[in-house]
């Protein structure tokens, strides 16, 4: 399909070196790089969760930017179907593509060129975190604490689908917004849910907020109900993003990128800093996800211990309970931060050590060079167990990481041996319930656990 | 649960002699009704649907108005909890009460006192449904033709509902509002399919128009998502408000109330001076229906003929050909009306004889009487019919019906033996498929057809 | 001029009824009465205070309505050129056609055929009154009392003009809003000095609302600054509308008009009933202007006593003074309703004698009859002196009264020789100082008083 | 007078890193930009234009950002009482303190510290002032061109003011939007009868658009209808900022300030690359200021010759014209730039040479160094004379010129004598008409012209 939108309010204006730098002769990096970010948003509700699949499928997939008297135009060609209705592209979607165009450009120009931003600092990271969302008017002062966090996998069961659902709709009879990874599954419901709540409380400036990054974004399109879309550079500053503009964070069950975000939270909230910052975390499924959970706790059990198992609670097949145990979270996050000062739309009060921050490469050399060892304080064991299945998910849908696997073998994931087998265990049960990749082809594992 | 109300931009004044009239000294009549409809309202999403036992459930129930130095306040006692959410009254709700209260004050104040209006003819009736839209501000001159009217049954199957999610869904990614009874099943679901797809193109000022009336909706209390309740005098005006502001018509599986509603529109359009005038109508369902319109489709075709069965088309399964065909068929009323200088929020073209707007009190000496035979133009025994079925909807649901089918035992239709052999199968499926009643009672016939 | 314009947002949707009752085939009264507030509306800004002249020098002025498939258009032939800036109708005076359509058919459909409004009783006519600006929309519970009527000459120097502006300023720096007569001079300068202080406070929703009535308005045609304007059915509710809607009362120098609108507010505020109703009433002018208060205080004491000169304050050439004064006084006024539970928006609490209500027709024969003299109640005395000067006005500027003078000479004023000695004082100033009509043509005397 | 003030929409959340910047431990630089920039903006009204007598007399002006969980807060201390009413700071002054915030940070932060732009390029300045735009909001794609920059003085009659608000008035009732220096007299006149222009016609959304710098900005305090107001980093990226906003110029009286302005906007215009440029530019006052136009015109003539004297129009007393020219003008400026692709909220088309945008510092050296003979192509001829006028300004009202003249006495101006006699005249007939600085002192000139 091809067609030309108008930015309607969003992004309008782009000087004549910000469209140089994005179209320069050689269609280089920063082109490339929104072309396979707008494709990803065009290609919503394909059912295609495979990066570098998405990108052959679409060869003749283009995008330019059309200067106007009334400002710039986005001309497309050869898009993703699914993104329109009648010929029409779907308003959302839209929204969309000038939310990635918007982005990308910041951080090129406002981030990666800014003398005054360390990236090879922590305070660098936060700062440039931070920057990206105001940019991205993600940062309302004016709205009290109510931005909850949901995590999970995308390739869920119907069933958990419903509960997804049903948690967000009573979520949204709460005045709750939502954040997700902002794909399909777990991403989705929560919101789909809050819209119906929302509506029936007459909350119209309700925020369903997607945080994406170019690398994962191809794997999980930002379904059109996110209102407000940001894409951060990297998947480090992605979870950063998440965990400090939430205000609660509720894991539905999912593969190994929910794995990711767990550890890299119960990671975060190890750090001794952060041992009286109250952070409401809330596990919970239907109950036929009742052992998932008790598999998860096992696991965390095992590799971080009884302290992290303190960090969350779990409830099972509950969702009013769910919504009322956030609020009742909520509640002490926001007696918290009016009593310490700290800003209402932004965590700057946790602490995220340098080893959170700094952007992991998953090669083959990286992977099988993770510290996977007890021999270290649980917050750093679980930074690199983070890493361990922030790998697995390229493997299994980033386009890199899919054409480093067909190039060189599955990734060797090795450690304690007490370790790898709980990772092992738990893998394993991702991929017997069809939580690595979206049902439709046999899932072929990306990585071997070297017991 | 007991609370007090704002009315947060509707109805905020009242006159003093409003105040007065509906509190006179007897507690009379303008306050019963109000009570009774404020607690029908309040009653929503409990899973009653009988109207008799409502009021008995409910007898400590109380609402009265406050005056305040910015308008006036609601105060209600004993309500029913469904209508609260962690203690406050869910605002959906909230809206509904002041809806209520602005058309039982406008229709006694400016419609029955009024000089002007005569209801004892044809062109008064249509004045007064007229204004009492007017007044509760649904006709939008500015907003071209979109209105889709949805009727169908109370109490559907789970895949029946789905089925009118994924219609209104499509729906709403194309623009439409809909308009439906206000009820649960057929009148909840497209609404909330609509709501997301109006989430996705980010429409935000998406009509959700329920039209009720005093008798029915105790049965029918309006789903929160109606952001426009009207409550009109009776069921003749209700059906004339649907198919004045309708631009097109959609009619999923449904009972005895949707039965009454398909004869009273096709009455009126098989009349002479309807001929021509372009009125989009679709059956639909999922495939699990089709027999339920192949029926249907007979037993019209049995009574009022081939002329009759040419006013409609039968969609199965397919959501977005109903969509399509929707949007072709407005796009031809719209044209019409421009044509004929016709306004685009109200139908004033439609003829609509004195026999469809004549309240029908459904006695059981009425409903005896009634003239179901062939021998009278097809338009008029559409007319009888729908009485008929009138009948059987307030013997089964509401207060006055229950009561007097308490008191005289069932109502006795009788007619010309084919058309008793055909309403007594069709009633007789309604009763097998449940669609009579909400399930959770045996259903008992309120009605007997004499053969 | 030609032209047609669209409501935009106001009075869009008129039934058939309605425009049948406007145009019915004898062109008669309604039309009629709306012709000719149509013309005086968009007379704005000529220099013309002559009802008479007006309707005589546009004799091809016609104005009809149009219906249209998105609602009514108002087709206007041969109007004034003033209303139009490069051949377009002005905004604010399209506003003011469509206000002026909208109360007439509203008080002619809702409170002339309302048998539930009896204006034969006190209650009656406030009810009238309280409907007609409930639904002109005026009637805003939410706003805080803030609304200060100003009155005055439609006929004052370009001085004291400089004056009211400055007030108006000072007032709208402060946030209030403001009700006029909505003609020229200090009707209109308290508009322009609060539009640039509301401004400056970045007050977007300021109300600046016009009283009217279809006698005088020929004469005091609104300003277009004027963005809500109601027109009551007689001078005595338009009198009425003013003080209820008041939360302060400031007098600008005038004439006639302002002395009737002086002496009706005081009668009302010397009823014993509402002794201890808090009612801030301020009298000033610039320094230039002292001794004409003086004067009217004087004719006050000479006639009504100093209790009634208790009611007022006068503050001379200090705009910041009289602001802070109102200020204070409509704090005090709030208290009051709140105490009393009275609304912010009407003041029921104020007590307004049947003698205020009932309205008067200004024939030669009444004029003679009034009971000027000093054997009655101080707020009865008030009651004639207001008709007296009432009289006055309508003879000056009103078609009939004009008329009526042309026909039979001038009005006759008798009473107690005290009495018509200070009348008679008073008139002669108004006359030297030309404030009975806008200079240009010498000013011959419609009355004479008898001593 | 203190007070704490939120920014209620503006600017709301500031990074750690960027209060660390504005308050670093030796209260440096930016701290002091922004000190006095604020303080001259809260100065606003007191009829004081001079920079350094500002400063002294506010020592113990301070302010300060306090971090609160809903965002940050202005803390002031000891500000000019001019500011407030009833002790609450004038909301408009609250948002240029706050446009004054955000304008300093991000001029630190996004253009002196990004390496994408380049000051020392033509380009790099034209994105810069694009940028500062940008960000302050003021490029607006969707609204058709409309922006009228006016100049002229900030000290001159009443008389000349009066028209001034006039000829804004009726350039409001024509829905253009306002643009000047943001001072008092030809820059705020305007303005205020464009307020009243828009009230007329309903527009709510008006641009009274202020462009300042930290130079100018405490002699030309915006007035608060400013509404939205930037500050540029130097008088020469603040003329660019006019002249690429602009769709048409208005040039009422003024003083050497006005005269730089006109001398660089004819500057510009005579570079051949805009030799077809349409661009409107009128000059005008009221029959008083004939005299003073026709010296202006000569001087132009013996300057820069009849070419430059063909760039505008003269327009004397005649208000009506002024906004049809403007109109007619507009529409050909709107054409040219639809047929070119060119944007209609930023003048890319139009060619700046590098000799007017590289910063002009007025020491006595350089004001002596000046190149004032015709031995030069015309546009750089003006673009000297530019520079003499920028340096008369700076010695008048500027803190720093101020403290140059009162260190170094006069400023010489030398060059050829026609040049010089020319400049003579036209420098003391402006001191003669009190033109320079504001009445109330005696003006002592800062310059002396070698001839």
């Amino acid at each position: 399909m091809d067609t030309q939108i108008a930015p309607e309010g969003h992004l309008e204006v782009l000087s004549k070196a910000e469209v140089a730098r994005l179209w320069d002769t050689s269609h280089g990096g920063l082109y490339q790089l929104f072309r396979s970010c707008a494709l990803a948003v065009l290609n919503c509700g394909s059912g295609l969760d495979d990066g570098k699949e998405l990108l052959e499928r679409y060869k003749d997939f283009d995008i330019s930017i059309v200067q106007r008297e009334r400002g710039i135009k986005l001309d497309v060609k050869a898009a993703p179907a699914s993104a329109f209705v009648d010929g029409v592209m779907i308003k959302g979607i839209q929204e969309h593509l000038f939310a990635v165009l918007r982005d990308i450009l910041f951080i090129d120009g406002e981030i990666l060129k800014n003398q005054h931003i360390d990236l090879e600092t922590t305070e660098g990271v936060t700062d440039a975190v931070f920057h990206i969302l105001r940019n991205a008017k993600l940062l309302q002062p004016q709205i009290s604490p109510n931005m909850v966090v949901c995590w999970g996998g995308h390739s869920i069961s119907g069933h958990e689908y419903d509960y997804t659902k049903l948690v967000g709709y009573h979520l949204g009879l709460r005045g709750m917004d939502i954040c997700t990874g902002c794909g399909p599954g777990a991403m989705k419901g929560p919101m789909k849910g809050a819209t119906i709540g929302h509506a029936k409380q007459r909350i119209t400036n309700s925020r369903y907020l997607g945080i994406s990054e170019p690398g994962i974004i191809a794997a999980e399109a930002p379904n059109p109900i996110v209102n407000d879309l940001v894409i951060m550079p990297d998947i480090e500053k992605r979870l950063e993003a998440f965990v400090r503009v939430a205000h609660a964070i509720i894991v539905f069950p999912g593969g190994a990128g929910t794995a990711e975000e767990i550890l890299y939270l119960l990671g975060i909230l190890l750090h001794p800093d952060n041992a009286n910052l109250p952070y409401p975390v809330i596990f919970t499924g239907p109950a036929s996800a009742a052992d998932y959970f008790k598999q998860i706790d096992q696991f965390i059990g095992q590799t971080l211990g009884s302290e992290a198992q303190a960090k969350y609670t779990i409830i099972i097949d509950d969702p009013v309970a769910v919504a009322k145990e956030v609020q009742a979270g909520i509640k002490t996050v926001r007696a918290y931060r009016k009593q310490h000062g700290d800003a209402y739309y932004y965590n700057w009060l946790l602490k995220i050590d340098r080893e959170f921050q700094h952007p992991f490469v998953p090669t083959h050399d990286n992977m099988r060079g993770l510290a996977l060892h007890k021999n270290q304080p649980a917050h750093l064991l679980a930074a690199n167990l983070r890493r361990a299945f922030s790998g697995v998910v390229a493997g299994n849908v980033k386009d890199q990481g899919i054409r480093a696997i067909e190039q060189y073998g599955h990734f060797e994931i090795c450690g304690d041996s007490e370790i790898m087998q709980a990772m092992d265990v738990l893998l394993d049960s991702f991929v017997k319930q069809t939580r690595m990749k979206l049902p439709g082809k046999t899932y072929i594992p990306c990585y071997k656990v070297i017991k």
